[in-house]
């Protein structure tokens, strides 16, 4: 045998593996068995195993299933998965068994062998701590896997992505205060219509993301239910009685956040509702920042020849030709990633609807897509929050000259001259390209102080 | 001009209309210049456009803003609107403007001519009621329409979805309570595994609903809050101040649902976020019904080659040659209604994403994808149920000989004759196509009585 | 008996049907126990099994296995079922069994009764015409029902959708003739980039909808291929040998299409990949329509506060306060309709992959929704074309106005006075707000004879 | 200044990159300006890039533009980005400017520092090799980019998915031919059905994946088709006359793929549909998959209480307690697969829709999404042929035991004894739990002579 391979063993029998890696046989079988895709299992739901096997341990010892010093070398091991350190022992893609049975082994072997290093054992040995008998002690696949979804989900969501949007409406909202006073055109279909404020423009890009966040935190209680303690079908065969609320008991305290047990394990077994739920707040959260980057490249335009009522930070060359061509970039990396995540919802949402009896066998390729839509949501609210928004600033003379170009502002003169006398003006403006002060003089309908007195955007921005 | 006609005039000048009909020149326009598709807009969508035009005469009048009698009698021809008698004056397909303003002026000149007529005067006169002035007096399209998709939508959530998921709850819960002591084998990754009760199955079934249910109640807050009094762009330009509140308050007096005015209406013209998340929730059902209807037809597959451990109710001749078989035409008949939410819900994501500064000019077919999906999920929930649920019937004699020929009950052995005994059981029994008693006999492990005693399925549907 | 009913049976016995109408005791029971929305099977799909009726009866007479006088008169009644005259005898809806078999049956019934009167028999008696042995001979559902699915998606395309995109092409490419000489700045990221011709911008149009014919008519060979001949499984058991080349060369010669049979019936029974694979084309053509109506909305924008290049036709009214305003309602129906097929290409990729063993059980909505696309993608091609693309107008003053204002052209002026000289033109233009001229000028770097001989956008267009 | 880095400079000034790695200035931005997730450019894509810098300067200098010895320089730094040495030189991630702008930067800028280290130049110097001015001549990101996602995908569908899926494909029509003589019960509905072999089921499977190869090969003369010679807008202005059929040809020649000029350029920039449409058959190759390996599970379900009529190899433990049980753990991972590609078609939709003007600016995302789902199309087809399908032995006994109790046999009784007795056995059968012979018998309508001699399933297979 080479010297950088060792012996580790399953019921298939003896097989090989790298010698400085802590995984064993059912890893890499996985691995060879497996060649699809470069997707690796996600950090967050790595981590979500290690607590997993540390809260099983703690309660297995509580409940004097477990020998108190093989659960603490275990609950020691699985610090380590859970800070990072071991991350590149858990080589496995998303591709796999449906069940994830071969990452909820690879998370046992690797603390089995890990915690028999701690205990001066030899690492293959499976002893004295087993990665099914100990480490698994109490669990299956079946129940472990869909815990570590809902746990790292539940942690994603509430220590990225509701950070994330509130750093993206504290700004927004920012904008909506500095710009209330800028009085500008509004545009409906496209097309010019009534005024607005560019605060009240942004006002509501900050209550949709207002709304985002609550979206966000109402997905956290049934992200908060966990599966632990079902065991292979739901019946919880093999788990000690009352495993399930101990062990949740110990995720809440792991993270601070109040996990619970699931009130029915068959469901939480077969079904990913709850994941397709939070996803589609993600798929809402998308469809809300695609309107706001959108909308704000659109303002953006220009510098000359489109709409040109703000200016967005310059943070990269546009072009080496152009002086003054400052490109969306911001706008067009948050729009990508709101299209990857509205196709992620579709992923999502078929995988959750094609379990059969009592298990989902789609968990892997739920949890990757939930995992990258709220990273990218998050990554993209900050960086868009942090490289555009913040440095926004308003045109103020082209905001001017646009609203007051305008018809629409024609409205105004309703009450003073007559709505057909005021259709005349407009109709005449805008036939000859000019402005509705010079119709209205022409048309000797009005002075130039009468106007001045009646067209008053700034009264247009509320009701009567 | 014809008998059958009748002149009606908007600011493009004169048109015929037919002669029986409420409508007027811009409902005709649309009618000839979008001949598209044949898909009406929906009935709960043109019902709540007369609830929003009484509760605006209704606001308008206690704001002053109104003459009492007019408004009385809008509000009698709204109520026609509103219970349906006026159906045929609604011709008017979704594919038109993205703002709905055709079938908004469509209720308006529907309204107006029937209260002309209730008030004796000469329709198409536009006196006394005016369709603007009167019936869409301080309103806009841009704030009725998305008034009339929100009212629409509530209502018909809280009147038929969450009824008809309340029974179809109903039912899979009575029939956990009735298979609760039936004992079979579990299925994980569609193979054989531990055993559970046919009534913790359907408790899974229960429990997804349940959530449903509560999935469906959690979109009606945000549903329940109103654009109207935003007018043109959301500022409420030319509705009187305190009109929004007023207008919420007749809304929820007519419904008996407590509707609000939305605290932001920039936010509530320019996007459908609300809308957007609510399809998530239908989206989320469809996935909890397909996993449970797909679930219910393998369960009765059969009834000789497949799982046939349920029987389900024979309610059409399934062929013309062969008695016996039934035909899961009611999970059919959901699992596509699934299939067509799933779609829906990238619709109306995707028209929600794709709006523009003050307005989403996707209103039409947002209201259309939502209220198909709500009526579809309602309608054959109902249907599910009452032509399949009530009557599934456990086949105990198949449950009891599949869960006896399971190899997978030879994990009870475990405690008495040790994990590798067992092992030479089942492997001995899987290669011999024979029972675990059989094997274990032969291999002189155990002894009939032995195996009665310790092979105990009964025991292994809960925790130890 | 009340009058306005008959008796009608089938192997579950007898049912009242109503009296006027030609269906039997099948489609009676499904209407009674599939009371799912409101969509009824599409006509065109209707007509297809009319066409499959016909067909059979003909090819079932040229191989002896049907009386020639029974067959001429399925084949007259199946003549009104293909010319629409029995439209009113088909009430099912898609939501019904999944393999279609109450709407085949619906048509065996409708057939077998109309061809009875015909031939002056009893409706209900089976006499001289029996549904299932004469209408439906050496047929089944399953494959009845896919070949009508083909035949109706073909005939759609063929007849409906091509022409339509022929006719949306036409116009795009006449408007790229009509502009080829008026250049304008381009546009990249929405940011003013170098300039092109309004002709050149129109002809990616115009090669959008070009491809878009080809991929319409690259499903033309799939859809060509029928299921029938396979009956219940694929094997054909009970259809005479040499059955299914003569139906399909019945079906070719009565559609004038060049149909003929699948050469693999497992395939076409349980699968709809090629309707999948249709409907990916109608889902790129959505893509690309999308695009089309969404830019020509943002060419549109204004008047007076947007891109206005282009001036749309005013159809109707698009507000009653503001002349010149013109909504781009054209481009907004459009853009939903492509929403839509967007969304029904998950449905129908979902129903696809989701069939078991030898039949595929989502036929009536895989169908409902291409149909729905189909028609929806050529209606509004046509209402596109004719009330959008062939009114609109260059705005060449605007056009020129944007051009010249733009800071791009400076980059004709890098071969005569150096990347660095007018890099400082186009900085000083920007930060002044002044023309490139203007600035050229103040900084002494060139004249304005010099400048309009450099600048000549009209040299920009193509290569060097 | 430390030792581990150098300072490059772009418009924006210098800045501060790692020494170690050829990346220079915009590169650097980019890294700092888009933290989000950490996808980074798919390898394909970066090796595409390669392809697009050897064949400009190829083309550059056969048309006089560019020196031949610069030229040689690109293009052998350009060798080291195609084979895939220089892979650690891209950092980017995909989440970028929506153009791939940076990304085509990262090419010219590692591509001008290998060429000047290779020349014996100062990297960063920008001398004698320009990052823009050699590397990019007469390119434009706008161009480059989506021809590389061209060469990219195309090389891809190629080398990689059409292979795999022959791979297959050949696989599945061993197994027709090897399984044609085993007769077995078919299934619609999920119900028992007319018996067919298990053969042709099969060689419906291999039949779908025909046309899928079909499908992956229809979608490569859109790919084909390059942009390259558009530059900014599809104008080609700076490029020279002639230089996008001379790169096409060089393109050609360096991949061996017939490459080809796109006839309009303004259409290859602004849309990206033909991608749309090759996603579009990668989406029905996975709606086609998805079927095959979800019949392939059902078929291998039991091993005792599922269906049972194949055997799949065993590859890894499935459960450490119960022998027999193998999981279907290769068709587990495909329907993963085909989740996340039937998924990612939403996002290459939606992405495809949503360009501007003479820009679509989801470039990345598109081909992100592309090559993620060929890659994991091939991979799994290639580990779900060799771990799965060539391993797939028939259960000949229970295949022969299930098609002997089914009591759809009784079809072949018609003839014999009539339809009606022939309903009397099966219904008796059926209710009685017994045989169709013990039913006859006990009705005393045939002997079990007759049985046998009528019954024959083997001739039911094929038309009569």
């Amino acid at each position: 045998m080479a010297d950088n391979v060792r012996i580790e063993t399953d019921s298939f029998g003896p097989i090989e593996v790298p010698a400085d890696r802590f995984w064993g046989a059912q890893t890499q079988r996985s691995l060879q068995n497996f060649r699809i895709g470069g997707e690796r299992m996600p950090a967050p739901l790595v981590r979500a195993l290690g607590i997993v096997k540390k809260a099983a341990a703690r309660a297995n010892i509580s409940l004097g299933a477990l020998d108190a010093q093989l659960g603490q070398a275990i609950a020691d091991a699985a610090d380590e998965v859970i800070d990072g350190t071991l991350a590149d022992h858990f080589p496995l893609v998303v591709w796999q068994t449906g069940s994830g049975t071969q990452t909820n082994m690879n998370a046992n072997e690797v603390i089995a062998n890990r915690a028999i290093q701690l205990l001066g054992g030899e690492m293959g040995s499976k002893k004295p701590v087993h990665p099914n008998d100990h480490v698994n002690m109490g669990q299956s696949s079946n129940d472990s896997f869909p815990t570590a979804m809902h746990i790292a989900a539940a942690e994603q969501v509430h220590h990225e992505l509701v950070p994330a949007l509130e750093h993206l409406h504290a700004a927004l909202d920012g904008k909506a205060a500095e710009f209330a006073d800028i009085v500008k055109i509004g545009r409906t279909h496209l097309q010019d219509a009534t005024p607005l404020t560019l605060g009240q423009e942004f006002s509501g890009y900050a209550q949709q993301v207002a709304y985002g966040i609550e979206r966000a935190k109402a997905v956290m209680p049934a992200l908060l239910r966990l599966a632990q303690g079902g065991t292979a079908v739901g019946t919880g065969l093999n788990a000690r009685k009352g495993f399930d609320t101990a062990f949740a008991a110990e995720v809440a305290d792991i993270t601070g956040l109040p996990f619970e047990t699931a009130p029915n394990k068959f469901e939480a077994l077969a079904a990913h509702d709850s994941l397709v739920e939070a996803h589609g707040a993600l798929n809402t959260i998308a469809v809300s920042l695609m309107k706001i980057a959108n909308d704000i490249r659109l303002l953006g335009s220009g510098p000359r020849c489109g709409i040109g009522e703000i200016n967005l930070p310059e943070n990269e060359p546009g072009s080496s030709i152009m002086p003054g061509k400052v490109n969306p970039t911001q706008s067009e990396a948050m729009t990508m990633v709101c299209a990857q995540v509205m196709g992620n919802h579709t992923t999502v949402s078929l995988a959750g609807a094609t379990g059969h009896f009592e298990l989902n066998v789609f968990k892997p390729v739920i949890i990757f897509n939930v995992l990258q839509s709220i990273r990218l949501l998050a990554d993209s609210a900050r960086s868009f929050t942090d490289n555009a928004v913040v440095g926004i600033e308003a045109n103020r003379d082209r905001i001017a000259r646009l609203l007051h170009e305008s018809l629409m502002l024609v409205t105004a003169l309703n009450p003073h001259i007559g709505y057909d006398n005021a259709a005349k003006i407009a109709k005449k403006a805008h036939k000859d390209g000019t402005t509705l002060l010079q119709a209205g003089q022409e048309l000797g309908l009005l002075t130039e102080e009468q106007f001045r007195e009646w067209v008053r955007p700034e009264e247009m921005i509320r009701p009567g």
